[in-house]
């Protein structure tokens, strides 16, 4: 199935770092000398640093060289330009506070691309990104606590269509290692542009997210399954890029080969009622491709920053008012700003608002979550997971 | 339990980017102009490039350095030294062919130590460095092939000793999923110093190793666990040191924390007769701190290129005959050349070799391996776990 230019154009928003924002500081307004290393730093590395304002400061080692900026924290002009002590470390400071939670970097030295040693690493914008963490006022959800704790286990499946064995990620929840009959529900989650299979764990924290749910008892244990979504052919914008991106080989993969694959290597509830498609912008779109064309597999919908259904969108798809038992769409708050949803390119052409409340009316279970003062990033997906999985698999 | 300095220097050898090796080519020798990426590159890079004879191209892009070197392909002069062209890009070739297998290598970038942006990173040397495959003659033993594959499955397990949830890696095998009763041995496999929990999948392929012999009948299917060493507080050589490291809280976190928490989550064989431990380089000296003295715990040891069993060893073992079923010592050919591996920092004080025979005379079963022209690498601990697996578990 090949789409036409203007429906992909109108609903894909890529996952890139450029996204990142700032808030411009008032000009009088005194930086906290409240510095700590970033939660995501490497083993014994002190930068990148962040302050209790949400300021970040960096440096790094290279004392011949001439130029080193970071693409991060100085929203118009292309990051933060570090300078050059005497011990030959470059130190910069973002110009005023990031956005709380997950944020992708490089850094450029003397003109070329690379990751700061200092940090940890995420697949983004199709290569591997220095990540730094501004701690959320409600991080506690996604926190590693003293609960029963699930696995991510690491499946190669055969893929046939691909003539080659896939990889994909399985949490399983506390509980499931117990050899009993039990069987569960299974969330098929997908990451956006320029990430990969790795990415709901790594940046996104799910199983953390589903442990601490599970553990105060708000969300009924499941299963979440993460696959690439060969998402990364194409980069949005580029001239017939995304004009070009087919689903087919991705909805291969995933309907014919992982779900049977899943249900026969898993205990499921293998059927539409307990199965849920959800991803995160060009996952919510590949979702909104494949599970609303898929109502005997799929009983629930999932668009994290990745477009809206809208009536003429239920219209379209027979069955799918009786079917789908959970319409989720979500937003990070800088993503509503100015209308900024509304038309141009990446942006869904109607309201998601407006859209979902409609659905509502129509009788359709139809939720949607605004992430507080956050943009098209990670902790938006992540506060949009830990909303969404209450919701889902429940009797109506 | 604190061990006497000696002791210490003369078993511990480093899993250092620095022992990658090269053979000086012939002073006539053509470069075989038929590169290609490395297996290891980052989706859609092109370099680095490695040719047929195992020489390697790097090429990185940084316009206004003044100098680029890599930490590897040139033994005497500390690495590849890069040269800039037109274009901005620095392109250089090693000055032999490296060794087989995998290497660690990073960049120094005007002064600076940074990853290649070409290729993936893998957690060595306390820090995630750069990796290439020099593809080796016998890769197939761990090649994705269309088998059933197994699962890695990530673990978080509770630890009061540390006060902390402790990450594991499990491999089950291929099987495990099926909803019966069966019960699988288990292998403890430590990785080296500066490595991690991570390293034995990443770098080292052990569950594609695994899937592969199983499939072909070489191998009892078996559970792996692989959890961190604690290993990187100290750094060889450094002064104090290694004399300073404790083997004490690791083995609580192991013998007290770890095993009881898969013994009661995964279907083990929880004795001693289906309990192994194994470990690589310093993971190596640190089954022999603990193994020996706790054979109620384990009956198979497993040094890797990380020390040797003595006959004197056995003797201050109590039960040591009797009960371990399988002593494995292995080493990489050029760790054995020119006496490297008796005397010295880093190396036994007693000829391995010469050990395992007298332990096979004594009548136990002991087994000694040496990888084919690979050094203090992983190439040498993939082929070791090739050859060690289907000796595990077997009845006698």
């Amino acid at each position: 199935m090949r789409l036409a230019r203007a429906t992909m154009i109108a609903c894909v928003v890529a996952a890139t770092p450029a996204l990142a924002q700032t808030t411009p500081p008032a000009p009088s307004a005194a930086i906290a000398e409240d510095f700590k290393p970033s939660s995501l730093n490497q083993p014994g590395q002190a930068y990148p640093q962040v302050n209790s304002q949400g300021y970040v400061r960096f440096r790094v080692t290279a004392p011949d060289a001439k130029a080193v900026r970071v693409s991060l924290g100085l929203g118009g002009r292309g990051g933060t330009v570090l300078t050059k002590a005497a011990d030959g470390s470059w130190t910069g400071t973002s110009e005023g506070p990031l956005d709380e939670g997950f944020h992708y970097y490089h850094l450029t030295v003397d003109g070329g691309t690379f990751n700061d040693p200092g940090t940890l690493n995420f697949y983004g914008s199709t290569r591997w990104e220095s990540g730094i963490e501004i701690p959320a006022r409600d991080a506690d959800f996604y926190a590693v606590k003293d609960v029963p704790h699930g696995r991510v286990e690491q499946i190669l499946f055969a893929s046939p269509s691909t003539r080659t064995h896939r990889r994909a990620f399985v949490y399983t929840p506390p509980g499931y290692d117990a050899a009993d009959d039990k069987r569960y529900p299974v969330l098929y989650l997908q990451h956006g542009w320029g990430e990969d299979e790795t990415a709901w764990s790594n940046q996104g924290h799910a199983n953390l997210i589903m442990d601490n749910l599970i553990a105060a008892r708000k969300a009924r244990p499941f299963i979440i399954v993460m696959t690439y979504g060969m998402t990364n052919d194409v980069r949005p914008g580029s001239p017939g890029g995304l004009a070009s991106f087919d689903i087919t080989p991705f909805r291969t993969v995933l309907i014919d080969e992982l779900i049977p694959y899943v249900d026969r290597h898993y205990r499921t509830q293998a059927d539409a009622p307990h199965r849920a498609m959800a991803g995160l912008s060009m996952g919510g779109f590949e979702t909104k491709l494949i599970a609303p064309k898929n109502l005997d597999t799929f009983g629930a919908i999932g668009l994290l920053s990745g477009g809206t259904i809208a009536p003429e969108d239920v219209a379209a798809a027979p069955g799918y008012k009786d079917k789908v038992r959970l319409t989720f769409v979500s937003y990070g708050s800088r993503e509503l700003e100015g209308g900024r949803t509304r038309g141009g390119p990446g942006r869904p052409s109607t309201d998601p608002r407006a859209n979902a409340e409609a659905l509502k009316r129509a009788g359709l279970n139809s939720v949607f979550y605004v992430s507080p003062d956050t943009g098209h990033e990670f902790l938006s997906w992540r506060r949009s997971l830990y909303q969404m999985a209450p919701l889902l698999f429940r009797d109506r």
